[in-house]
């Protein structure tokens, strides 16, 4: 392993950070708040720490190997949460530091999950910085960086391919600094268009801006103890709309960008998006219907949380841990298909559903005939062999994964609805769950040692677990690699 | 497909399950009950469509390709259930015919899953014809047609692999015929050795019977509302280790007959399963010991529970539905894995779930180091491409099914606890759930529509899927195939 590298990687990861917590700053300084000092002290541990690691470790060669991309995912990600977490504890607000980075891990991770009770309390800067972490992680710090620093090796690749969601990584165009600047312009632009679209219904600018991060990044970090419940139909739909939008495949808004609509209108990943959500939208607004002065509200409830757990941002406009069973099942069952490779979603993602379900069809073409060549095809093209078994490994992974979470939480007293809802919501970066860790509740009673096992779970889910594993494994430290 | 193959074995299937229920009659009669009125009109009725089926349909060729295998097992278990149920419905022991159809399939899939409500109500008849299900269906009732009937084509090795557990099925000798024999006559030793133990214990002859049944069949029918827990130590014990001995693979006891142990003793998949086993037995022992007096106490019941989920028995000695949330959590993700395939349990089966460690294990080898050639062993012997690309497609539609049947019953009122691991537990043929499906309740208040889908569960579970979705499928019965 290229050691050198990868420490400056992440000293450059958080003096990036250090840069975007001006932001935050600026917006105590406007509001006149006392978290200001805390902005300043976190600010400047995270120039001191990111220079060290940038500049002491200066690397002789440039070379990022697949590993490398793996372990400079990995801990960039955890210093990222660490350094984070500062302000919220630095400030009080959040006292325990413990509670503070698994309310920063669940920001970049984009899961939304909160150990806060009384969100109102919280000042605007922190509030800010919060739902920024979203922003950030959806795209992906790394993303970022290579987006701004010319890449100096077009073997970055691999850190493009271990941060961005999905079973493929393609590059978009030539260089890879390229693809990284395309696709943050697209976000950037979604991210406006948000901006603008709720600021013209009942949010200030403010609230606008901060629900914007949290449906741009899919996270779910909002202002109000009650979510989006408070607010007018207007911006509910608003945001449902951009929580969809958030979870398609950016790499299709570059082929609208460029006039490729074909691809666009054929994608399959695409049409089993809209018809998973159309169909559990459909299920869930029947199943709770009556509970709601006329269908229209019911409809838009339902359409609300299927594009909140889908895209896994977990807002919620009502409490919908107190449904039906039956609705109940469909939002836990969404919790783990996620939305589309690519995007800033979580979850087992869309495409590998899809996947999935294709490698089932050969197997019963196969069963029934036994010597029919079972060839996959996906988006047009023939799925390669390495793919098919990357995707089963994956979900063979993934499935071992949420199980050591689920049990390492189950020291709680918690029934097993919540703590497997606490487990599967986590991992799949959704937020809330159902029992007492559902819409009306938060992670706050939740041990300590849970806590640091559901922030690993955030970080396994948005990394799509192998960094974290790869970094962890001894073999990855041994001299002879 | 060759339609009078698979309608005159359904008529021989029929026709057996006519003389399996002479052996209850003879108990009914034994103990002067009134319900050997319904035995004889049961017998009757398989009389007439056994034989109707067997001879009207006499085959021109007897050639069994693969979709005929799956057709024969899929409608022999079918047809097998609603005749077995004939007997609980027409005594009226069991009113209607749904519970009874429900009480029959669950027997037969070696479930153990049950509508009474009050089992001590129940005439000795039906409660062995109950228990008796398990017996049959345990080693396969096709595998006993086979082993009775001579062979026409050595093709029926495709209703055999259609029938029996686990991913491979071997030959252990060249005639197919032989191989059920040695199978059956390994099941019927061990049947009688469980049988004398149980008989030197505090259960009369009838209950050392019964009791077995349920054990060999890892089924879990018993006849006392408490289970096993009204028994002695000694008879838990007995079953404990009985109920682990018909989980292993049956071809390792042919092997140690016939003297072969070193594949025995380096048998993968036993060492897992015996590693399960015991670090589960652990964990809960530890977990609930302040519940009991003293520590052996808690081992007992831990060992006990562990074995009866593990095998997919689902005899209960406790009411471990009260225990800590750590042991309900062990408990419910071992009902997923089961046993050894090739064994009478349930479940995705030890060799499986060894081999998606395997296929995990190769993934990060070639993420790592993506130029490694991956190759994956097991019991010494390289596995090939095809048994890796079967096991991955089965645990896709595996993880498929049991959304789909946990879908569907959450039209009714039970919390997710329990419907989720009603499902579960059906689908991998255990028995007893959690919450309001767990040992100290029944699955009599769930309502006609739920029954039938969670019968359907049970046998998409007992033939692990694809036989029944096979039979289903509209090309199957298309004109061209």
């Amino acid at each position: 392993m290229n050691r050198r590298v990868v420490l400056s990687m992440i000293g450059r990861v958080v003096l990036v950070e250090a840069a975007l917590l001006l932001l935050p700053l600026f917006v105590s300084i406007r509001f006149k708040e006392d978290c200001v000092i805390a902005f300043l002290i976190s600010i400047a541990v995270a120039l001191v720490v990111g220079s060290a690691l940038a500049f002491i470790f200066k690397p002789k060669q440039r070379n990022v190997y697949a590993k490398d991309g793996f372990v400079i995912v990995a801990f960039s990600w955890l210093t990222l949460s660490a350094i984070g977490a500062l302000p919220f504890y630095i400030s009080h607000e959040i006292p325990s530091y413990v509670d503070a980075f698994f309310e920063t891990v669940s920001g970049f991770t984009t899961t939304g999950a909160s150990i806060l009770t009384d969100i109102e309390a919280m000042s605007k800067g922190l509030l800010f910085w919060r739902s920024f972490t979203h922003w950030i992680g959806g795209m992906g710090v790394l993303v970022f960086v290579m987006a701004i620093i010319p890449a100096n090796s077009d073997r970055s690749i691999h850190i493009l391919r271990a941060e961005v969601p999905g079973p493929t990584f393609g590059k978009l165009v030539p260089r890879i600094a390229d693809t990284a600047k395309i696709l943050y312009l697209i976000y950037i632009a979604l991210t406006i268009v948000e901006i603008i679209f709720l600021s013209c219904g009942d949010m200030n600018f403010f609230e606008s801006v901060v629900h914007t991060f949290g449906t741009a990044g899919t996270g779910g970090f909002g202002v109000k103890g009650d979510s989006i419940g408070g607010y007018s139909a207007y911006s509910q739909w608003v945001i449902t709309i951009f929580m969809m939008v958030f979870g398609v495949n950016f790499n299709l808004y570059y082929l609208i960008l460029v006039r490729k609509l074909k691809p666009v209108v054929k994608s399959g990943e695409l049409w089993l998006y809209t018809a998973i959500a159309a169909i559990s939208t459909t299920a869930i607004a029947i199943n709770i219907h009556s509970r709601f002065p006329d269908i229209s509200t019911a409809v838009r409830h339902s359409a609300f949380q299927v594009a909140s757990i889908m895209s896994t941002t977990g807002y919620s406009t009502v409490d919908f841990n107190n449904w039906p069973q039956l609705s109940r099942a469909i939002l836990f069952l969404l919790m783990f298909i996620g939305a589309c490779a690519g995007s800033t979603a979580g979850g087992i993602k869309i495409s590998r559903v899809l996947l999935l379900f294709k490698i089932i069809k050969r197997e019963f073409r196969h069963l029934t005939h036994p010597r029919s060549v079972g060839v996959i095809k996906m988006e047009g093209k023939r799925v390669d062999d390495l793919t098919v078994k990357g995707v089963n490994a994956y979900f063979a992974i993934y499935v071992l994964c949420l199980m050591v979470v689920f049990l390492l939480i189950c020291f709680e007293p918690f029934g097993l609805e919540t703590n497997l809802t606490a487990a599967v919501s986590c991992f799949n970066n959704v937020g809330p769950g159902l029992g007492w860790v559902g819409p009306a509740y938060s992670y706050a009673s939740y041990t300590a040692f849970s806590k640091i096992v559901l922030s690993f779970a955030m970080l396994l889910g948005r990394l799509e677990i192998y960094p974290l594993i790869v970094a962890f494994l001894p073999s990855t430290w041994s001299k002879r690699s």
